[in-house]
């Protein structure tokens, strides 16, 4: 079903408000969320409510959390977030990145014990809003194989950067996985084995039954999913596998907080740990030049030759920021299961559910 | 056949002092060369030699070209490299960024108007020596076609990041491709089909003739190889080709220089350009801890479950450091092409080959 933008925008404000949540932060929360939707990130969005009122109600997330600086330079900063809300967190830590960036050219904030955040691009699209380049990492529970093993030791990981363009910002928000779980979830739901490189198995041979391997995952049996690059090193899996590596080091590791496979090993403490880093690009050259030059490479690979049987190449961000247009003024798509839920939970906050 | 690696340095050195460089200069370029093969990468070492000898004789090399620096903060530069001979521009915008890192915290070099560098992980581990975290990216001659495209657009543009640990460095160096030209070159060797997802041909559809893709790349008549993630959507070709795209940024968009599908355009002139960042990880928290967070993750990855079959997980640079320690007091390897060749190009300098 479909359902009016706006219409979710004031239901997630006032229920985020009803768990003890600012309007403003209320206001942050749903807006990182409902940026998902409308960039049709849907495992990203409303979808997820769910596990945000778990995260809440269980404790993981302290509605009340103050984030502390624990070491501060001209251009960085170690956070400790005290399981506040991951959004929270993130807007804030971009926006200290973004200020320092302004001041010293370059501002790089990492985060301990924060919790889920939704999509990373959010983050770096802040930082290009102010015309910088933006990145942002963040690890999550372990998922990921590495190379030659069989027990997930790294998480879903994303790597995100966003860097102004025009016409659209070059906006890249990847997991270091070969695919994220929830595409996992898809092919269980249609009955179809999954390709031979996604996942592996408790002994960690390839597996493509979807349901068993996301069983596994549930019960921190063994197995999970491969990294970018599959299974093995034929297709550069052991690439994946480093880059995973990498997210863990700028967040995890240089912030002093949990590495994924230390990550919500607690009922009430998820640990998750982010990077941001915001550059102002100015400090190599001319801004105007360096943006233009920029816009030029993306229009380049836009109008390089196309695979038979393709009409268009596109560059990241742009299909995002093109269906946001269309979904801002008009509706997001959610499902049946995903509006029982709201419903549900708003019955459990006595918030009024009219959607 | 096996060469006693001193030897072999010692060649090197006054070969290229008999090119034009100095004896210090020829120290440097001889060593990066000579890493490659002491880590077991022997596409990027002494089997390039012949490589080198073009650049320096068609004149893309300019033996004498000093580099300017064209703009600079106390945490960055942007460096014209004139031409000059690639190992020699990347240890000296290294060490610029060393040298910056030290006294502000962090130091970010771009480098445009260079030449091939060899292995990037030669220069991020010149910053992990300094008790830094190291990064490094280059971009080369456009041989990645973008997803859904048919045209080669990006280059093999390599990642490199080095961050100290004990008892092995982390030293993650791969390229943004499914897999580097040198590895179809052994499929074409072998006469064996490659695997469906690496290469396209000049139409954009997936093509498994080594051979063919390789007389396409050289002839620039179109098609070349997958981003990491492979052909398509799938496996996350997307991700790749926008790891591609962003190495072009840091090295080429920021710069001001060429971007891979400008590089290599012209008989005299690359325009190859790379990217180097040093972080004193200081800046966010005590060192000794930081570090020590790090050797312990990659213990727990090095220690957790092996998948059947295999009796080791590797963490990156662990088995060129290995591998290193053996052949650096005994032997590399040398084909026998690559000997021949070394012994012509000896005849051509006038200089002593007694291998």
């Amino acid at each position: 079903m479909q359902i009016d933008t706006e219409k979710v925008r004031r239901f997630c404000e006032t229920l985020f408000q009803a768990y003890g949540f600012s309007a403003q932060e209320s206001k942050t929360i749903s807006d990182v969320l409902l940026r998902a939707d409308l960039y049709g990130i849907d495992s990203h969005g409303i979808h997820r409510l769910v596990r945000y009122h778990e995260e809440i109600t269980s404790g993981q997330v302290d509605v009340k959390a103050k984030t502390e600086i624990v070491h501060e330079t001209a251009i960085s900063a170690c956070v400790e977030a005290n399981k506040a809300m991951g959004q929270l967190v993130g807007v804030e830590a971009m926006k200290l990145a973004v200020k320092k960036a302004h001041n010293a050219g370059c501002g790089m904030v990492t985060v301990r014990n924060s919790n889920h955040y939704g999509i990373a691009g959010y983050y770096t699209e802040l930082a290009a809003e102010e015309d910088l380049l933006g990145v942002c990492m963040t690890n999550t529970e372990a998922i990921c194989v590495p190379t030659f093993g069989s027990q997930a030791m790294t998480g879903t990981n994303a790597i995100a950067l966003a860097m102004p363009a025009d016409p659209f910002v070059f906006s890249y928000d990847a997991a270091t996985t070969v695919v994220p779980r929830g595409k996992l979830e898809v092919y269980k739901k249609n009955g179809q084995p999954l390709p031979d490189l996604w996942a592996l198995d408790i002994n960690g041979k390839p597996c493509t039954d979807a349901a068993a391997v996301i069983d596994n995952i549930i019960n921190k049996a063994g197995g999970g999913i491969a990294p970018l690059g599959g299974i093995g090193v034929l297709h550069g899996g052991h690439k994946g596998y480093g880059l995973s590596i990498i997210v863990d080091l700028f967040s995890a590791v240089i912030s002093g907080g949990l590495t994924s496979n230390h990550v919500n090993r607690k009922p009430d403490h998820t640990g998750i740990c982010h990077y941001f880093m915001a550059i102002d690009y100015g400090i190599f050259g001319d801004k105007t030049s360096i943006k233009a030059g920029m816009s030029k490479f993306l229009q380049e690979l836009r109008d390089s030759k196309k695979a038979e049987g393709h009409s268009r190449i596109y560059t990241h961000g742009e299909k995002e920021a093109q269906l946001m247009e269309q979904r801002i003024k008009g509706q997001i798509p959610v499902n049946e299961k995903t509006y029982e839920e709201m419903k549900k939970i708003a019955g459990m906050l006595n918030v009024e559910f009219s959607l």
